[in-house]
Formats: structure tokens, sequence, C-alpha cells
């Protein structure tokens, strides 16, 4: 039996597969962002460990673990968030593969060892937090929104520190902080490998990115075809479609 | 009277409009890499100065001066090549605003002065150069596409110095190379700006990039819609012969 609150409800996260995610407007609902990381994230198929951080209600968790039997734990620095993901984990009977922790992605060293993991996932806060500003309105939506308690380095730094020698990071972002993420990638040695824009449309200016390091690895990066999410008419374009429903 | 070598041809710049250039297939030939950078770098109109560096037979000041009044001063390491772009701007007649000076572009600072140009462009070598291997072959062409007098760190501190702060520097390059650029556009300061990937076709990885920078600039990094140079058929597309054959 698993609770769902009052302002929560249960959302299909892939519509044409078997999955649910519980979420909430008021908290936290996750987005295109993260369901096009966990699509283009390489993951290893038949076993392996995965970490995704900042994993929010866990969305990126529950895609992963449509494409590989490996482990994959989560961290989310909001209780509430945590505990909304690990639900979630239960409602689709996920628990033998999928863990959330609660706790602060700088501090899991002891927790979580180092260079444990084949692969570190994120889709992380996007946006630079004026300390003042911002100082009363750390709700959940801004906390998971703007890098009130993880910063872009904070990050990168865990993602180094949590993945093993030549296993892969993957990350989600906007395209105005490619230049911040392929400087702290390399100053960590996440040589970046792969990296695809997302385009809203043909004609229009990339609106997110998708970048995938290996740590230690050898300079070169291949860019991948573009991908557009609308057609001129505003329906999906054929190959988001088939990402977002989760068509094989 | 223009000069025209044996092994030399008077080939079309932009075959729609009355531009020429001198090359020859043993020693020189422009590519569609340096016709993609005149028209991807921001020029002032009216008036200015800009510096061309890696000139080769002067293709991007001729190219450029079509869309500028500004003076264009190109420097090419290889005499023969700076003397074929000084006969194809007689040719055009363009010696009131296009100069080609032979030199070596780590060493310009004394003809040049510092910080004097509004746009510094640049069509560099691509392969780095395994010293031992390519010794012995460092004619014309393995000159001007690898690294054997100008590696790329060259032509970003050469930028630098050359260009005035909050003046533009911008480059072709090779995809794998992007991660070298954005490093060393940060570490001499030119914080890059635009960027924009070249495609053969739709569905294959990029194969070349555009990018710009500002000296001094804030960080804030735009993603161009990308350019696809051939439709399937293997015709161009509409947006490449634009370019390619300086449609207006």
């Amino acid at each position: 039996m698993v609770t769902i609150y009052e302002d929560e409800r249960v959302d299909y996260l892939l519509a044409e597969q078997d999955m649910s995610i519980i979420q909430s407007p008021n908290v936290f609902a996750f987005s295109l962002d993260a369901v096009l990381l966990a699509r283009f994230a390489y993951v290893p198929i038949k076993k392996g460990a995965i970490l995704d951080l900042c994993t929010g209600n866990g969305a990126v968790p529950l895609l992963l673990s449509r494409r590989t039997y490996a482990s994959i734990t989560g961290i989310e620095i909001q209780e509430r968030l945590a505990d909304m993901a690990k639900r979630s984990i239960q409602l689709n009977s996920l628990e033998e593969q999928l863990t959330i922790m609660h706790g602060d992605l700088k501090d899991m060293k002891d927790s979580m060892g180092h260079s444990a993991f084949d692969v570190v996932t994120c889709n992380p806060p996007y946006f630079p937090t004026e300390a003042k500003a911002e100082r009363n309105q750390n709700d959940y939506l801004t906390i998971a929104r703007h890098e009130v308690y993880s910063t872009l380095e904070d990050v990168v730094k865990a993602s180094k520190l949590h993945v093993r020698p030549g296993g892969k990071v993957a990350m989600v972002h906007r395209p105005g902080r490619l230049v911040d993420i392929i400087t702290l990638f390399r100053q960590y040695k996440i040589e970046p490998k792969r990296l695809q824009l997302v385009y809203p449309k043909r004609g229009r200016d990339a609106n997110m990115l998708l970048i995938e390091g290996i740590r230690d690895g050898k300079a070169d990066l291949t860019m991948l075809p573009p991908l557009y999410i609308y057609n001129e008419d505003d329906t999906y374009t054929t190959e988001a479609e088939a990402i977002i429903y989760g068509k094989p």
C-alpha cells in the first residue's frame, strides 16, 4: 500500500509503458529534461551500478530501470522529494533495483564510497542563485531549479568522486552553461565525449543540451544530430514522441 | 596585370558574385570551411579593422570584403600562399581595403600592435602534428592542415593579443576540438558567445563547428540552429547553396 498525499497525483511517466510517478504541482513535477537525460545516458545493460544526483522525485532512476538491470541509486537533498521518489519506486515494485537516499551530494563519501559507480547521471538545478534575492524563497521548486544547495561545480565534483575511472557522467543542462560545464568537466578530469543539442523547433536556438563525459577519457568530442521537439504545427516530432511516450 | 603561375588557376570564390581567387590543387585551395566562417563571423559594416589569421590564399578576407567596408588584414606564414592572396586581391581590385602580411602569427606584435582589431577570424590548421611523423612532410598542404607552425593555443593567444576588449573572435574547426577551443578561449579571456554546428546531412554527426567569442565578455552561450550542407540526394540544401554561391 503506497500513500498518496492530498497535493500529490500519480502520473504516467511513460504513457506507452506501465510506469507511474508520484508528483505534485506545488512540490515538484518531472520535466522533459529528465526524460531526455534518461534516454541519452549510456547505461550498462546486464549489471553494474548507476548513481543519479539531484534525483528529485526519481524520474531518471525510474526511467533508466527500463533500460538496464544495473542497480540505480538516487540522491536527493529535499526530504519531501526523496520520499515521493521512494513511494514511486514502491508503486512500480522496483525496490530491488532502485534505492533513494536523502542527503547532500557534497557529503556522500562515507555512505557511498568513491569511484563506486559505472555511470553518474544528473539533471541539476539550472539557475545560479543570487544569494540575497533567493534567501527567502527556498521552497521546493526554488531549490530544485536554483543552485541553492548545489552549484554546478558541486555536481561535477561529486560526479568525479563517485564515478570509476573510465566510467561515464551524463548531464542535461541549458546551452548558456555549456562553457562552464566543459571547463568544469576538464577541471575534474571528466573528458566530454558526446554532445547533443535539443531545439524546440527548426530554425530556433537550442534550449537544452545533453552531454556525456568519461572520467580520465581521451579528448575527442562527437556532436550528435540535433533533436527537435516540436514540428511547425506544435505537434511533437516523431523522434520526440517516441522518447516522450516511451515507444520502443 | 596579375601573374598566374603554371600550376595555378583562377576560380570563382562566389559563383553568383563577381569574385575570383587564385589557387592551386598542389599548393592550396580554399574550402567550404572558409566560406562558412566568412558568413558566420560578425563584422562591423561601415568601418573598423578586421584581422584574419592563417589566411591561406586569402579566401576569408576576400569574402568578408563583400560584407563590410572595414579594413581587413590577413596573416599567412607560407610565402607562396601569401603571394597568391596578394595577387587575388589585385585581381579583384581590393588593394585599398585588403592587406596581406607574410609572417608568423606568434610574432606580429611589433608590426600589428595589440588590441588593434575589432574582429579576428581564423580557419586554423585542424590536425595536431605528431612531430616525428610529420617532420619530412612539411609541404604547403601539410602546413595548412596540421599544427606544424601554429598550434590551437598559438592561434587563440594571438587572437587575444590582437583583438580589442569587447571585440569578437570567430573560428571554424572540427567538433572533436570543441573542448580544447572552449578551454583555451576561457583561458585567454575570450568568452564563447555563439556556437553553430554544421552537419553534412540530417541524421549524421556534426563535422564542423563555428564559434565566436567576445574578449572579456560575459558568460552566456547561444547555440544557433544547425546548418545542413547536403540533402538526402546529395544536392546542396537551400541554405548551403545560398552561402556557397553567395546568393543574397
